[in-house]
């Protein structure tokens, strides 16, 4: 094999060995809003976002970390978080292009009650990714509870044609 | 260090490498079920099998894309649909070899009530594996519901050996 | 493109992807403890940990394999079994460094019971790994139940500040 071929492979080998790294990356990003917003930390929840981020759900529209933050440090959130909650995403399904993505999948929040736990919300989810100087950001994340509306099934069915 | 070392080492990566991402494809065809079924598509779901596979539960045994897709339209399925479900697998453990590859872990199915949510089923699973030109299908998925009986227990004791 | 160039290319692609199959076979060890202990296979579940490992949670201090064999094989855990149990991990976060590893993330146990499947416990865990000759293994495992109390706060927390 001359020297040529051989630099190929190499080459192949990086760009697909960044797109495992990038997809673990997402994966991390995602998994990491449950820590922020379950200890009450409006900053951190916030951090994981682009500055002209939109978090959109049937409970609230919010544009920008400040909103973010603004939201962890409301009443109805610190109730959540004085009653005990576990933000818990499923593994999504990520797309990556470049320095885009965007990722489909389910998410919990489990509660606790004085009678056990409560399986609070299960949504659907669409985020949308870039990639930045301080890595993976999200910029977009749209969430519908599943309660048998349309909306969650869209979002849903949005990943279906991405096989 | 001479050509042919280096030849090796990177036929090496590529092999790991490959292993990785057939770990992840494997994980992502597993994560394709809850989107197709959740949202009612019969077609959908019947796609991540071959033409020979079979999925075994305690409420049905099903061979063919054809019988999976009825499943998915039958009354049942379609009142869990209408009430709003999520199903949802926990990260399995994946074992491949070549073409062929095989999987152990636990599914759930959320089921929205007019109460909030209701933990539906939790099964543990037996998945099978083929790579195709289309890429990795199911072959056989076994799918029992964790009652405390024995065949659930048996699943996953099978992946005991596995290590 | 001379030979030194592309044997720092291949060794840095030797060194990224390690840590990807690193970050794989620690999620892989921390989802084989689910099979372990709902099966109530004691021996299975003490396999998992180095031989000075402690794993401590609101509900016991135990070090060492010999002690985890035991509480598996204790009344309160074998009573878990007999009405069917399911210990599943969220997706944690993983670090790693060298032959070091910590996570940090979410687990549940879901219960059967005659009414159908309780959440019953909801944590937050911080886990330890060593890399041994027989592979990743868990040093320390400390759980805290998802209560609104502080200790589980603490150890969630302590992930934000790995980013």
């Amino acid at each position: 094999m001359d020297d040529t071929q051989l630099t190929d492979r190499v080459a192949a080998l990086e760009e697909r060995l960044r797109h495992v790294e990038d997809q673990l990356a997402i994966h991390r990003l995602i998994n990491s809003w449950g820590p922020a917003v379950d200890t009450g930390n409006g900053e951190a929840a916030a951090e994981l976002f682009t500055d002209d981020a939109i978090l959109e759900s049937d409970l609230s529209y919010l544009v920008g970390p400040a909103a973010i933050t603004a939201m962890v440090y409301g009443e109805g959130h610190q109730a959540l978080v004085h009653d005990g909650s576990a933000h818990i995403p499923a593994f999504p399904i990520v797309s990556i292009e470049g320095d885009f993505a965007k990722a489909i999948g389910y998410t919990r929040v489990y509660r606790h009650t004085p009678d056990g736990y409560e399986v609070w919300r299960v949504s659907a989810n669409h985020w949308e990714f870039r990639r930045t100087p301080d890595g993976w950001r999200v910029t977009k994340r749209t969430n519908h509870v599943i309660d048998g509306g349309s909306e969650a099934k869209e979002l849903l069915t949005g990943v279906l044609a991405w096989r």
